[in-house]
């Protein structure tokens, strides 16, 4: 059976051979929902980009310990990071977009406070987002977490642009290119906009930093749509390119 | 205030210009969910490419009248059809599939049987699907409905490539090309399996008819994120082109 096959346990303890121990929810999901006992074989990662073929060996009502191999990086990571400041959707829209911005390889995550947004994350909201790239490494198969950053404003992600950064932003004026635009080639960041768009002065602000703008489509894309659209786009491009 | 800011409903009844009527879920989510009555203005469409601006003139319990301007045919479609042929996933990821697809243009969509998979929708889950690709033209602006198409095996699939179409098929084998290779700028039909993947007699059988495997990245991609994820970089070849 090959590595991969094997169900997948997040370990929040780094990884090393030998004996590790699953806590948590993670002990809980082993034991409880996949009923796994003494003597399965299970995969862990720590999200340092390495994983390792452990062997359960105790089960306990809160603790699972195993016994580890020798730890092995396996990277199932873009040649390049892909990075993106969203605006985030509301509920199950907000666990749609994390899991898949994490299949599809995305480094990084930025919640986006904007005038026009409707949630602004707070500690709690945080954890529950790195709660979901978790569960999607573990089905995915991605050894490095998607990192999820504390929430920046419009003036603050224009700023980033200083450090020569290309900055790119969704927006749905006619004038600007498509998402496949020659220049999205070398793009370090993606920003999404509320269900409404960034405002005017957003817009002046993410430009007068160099930002520029681009379509997506003829269609009103939600949040998460487009911020998954442009996911997909830029990882078919880099995997195209390398 | 521009037509797509007005909410959106869609006419069972081919549109005409004078009166109209709206009966059944979008009469109800007209006067229950939005509480809009007799003078507010709404757009509808019909699925065939037209769309009017109609203003409610008599709300009843279950048929809404409304006096209807002259339609005008308004398209927010690819300049080239995209279709797909997907192994359905189950309960909610159905939902975001097709509203996702949807949302980026999808011509067609094909419920794929395949010996793996899970879910072979009968009459009234085809009817649910359509119901949200309806529920999703509302929302996105698109006045041509995705078709979904009755489903088919992969045998039926593979030969429909008999007519000289080009169709290219998820397979995570190293050796494939990825999904911007050149030769994906003329598909006409891509094909995702189910968790799991097409087993060797399905390859056998679409390699043989002509189809062509392609990968789509390091990671394990679910059904519907792949099936997005091909969605939106064949919308942004076709946008970019055009």
């Amino acid at each position: 059976m090959s590595a991969p096959s094997l169900p997948r346990f997040f370990s929040h303890q780094l990884l090393v051979a030998g004996s590790l121990r699953l806590e948590g929810d993670e002990a809980h999901h082993l034991s409880r929902v996949l009923r796994l006992g003494a003597g399965a074989e299970v995969v862990l990662f720590d999200g340092s980009g390495r994983e390792v073929v452990a062997r359960i060996a105790t089960t306990g009502r809160h603790a699972i310990g195993l016994v580890a191999e020798q730890p092995v990086e396996v990277s199932r990571e873009l040649a390049c990071p892909v990075r993106l400041a969203v605006s985030l959707p509301k509920g199950d829209r907000q666990k749609v977009l994390i899991e898949k911005l994490t299949e599809l390889g995305v480094a990084e995550l930025v919640p986006l406070v904007t005038r026009r947004g409707v949630v602004q994350p707070g500690t709690a909201a945080l954890e529950r987002l790195r709660r979901h790239v978790v569960a999607a490494c573990k089905q995915c198969g991605r050894n490095r977490l998607m990192a999820i950053a504390e929430p920046r404003g419009v003036s603050s992600l224009a700023r980033s642009q200083a450090g020569g950064l290309t900055g790119w932003f969704a927006d749905p004026d006619s004038g600007n290119p498509s998402l496949v635009a020659a220049g999205t080639v070398d793009a370090e960041w993606f920003a999404v906009g509320p269900e409404g768009g960034f405002d005017r002065e957003e817009i002046s602000e993410l430009v007068a930093a160099g930002w520029k703008g681009f379509r997506l489509g003829p269609t009103i894309l939600r949040i998460e749509t487009a911020a998954v659209a442009i996911a997909a786009v830029r990882a078919a491009q880099i995997l195209g390119a390398h």
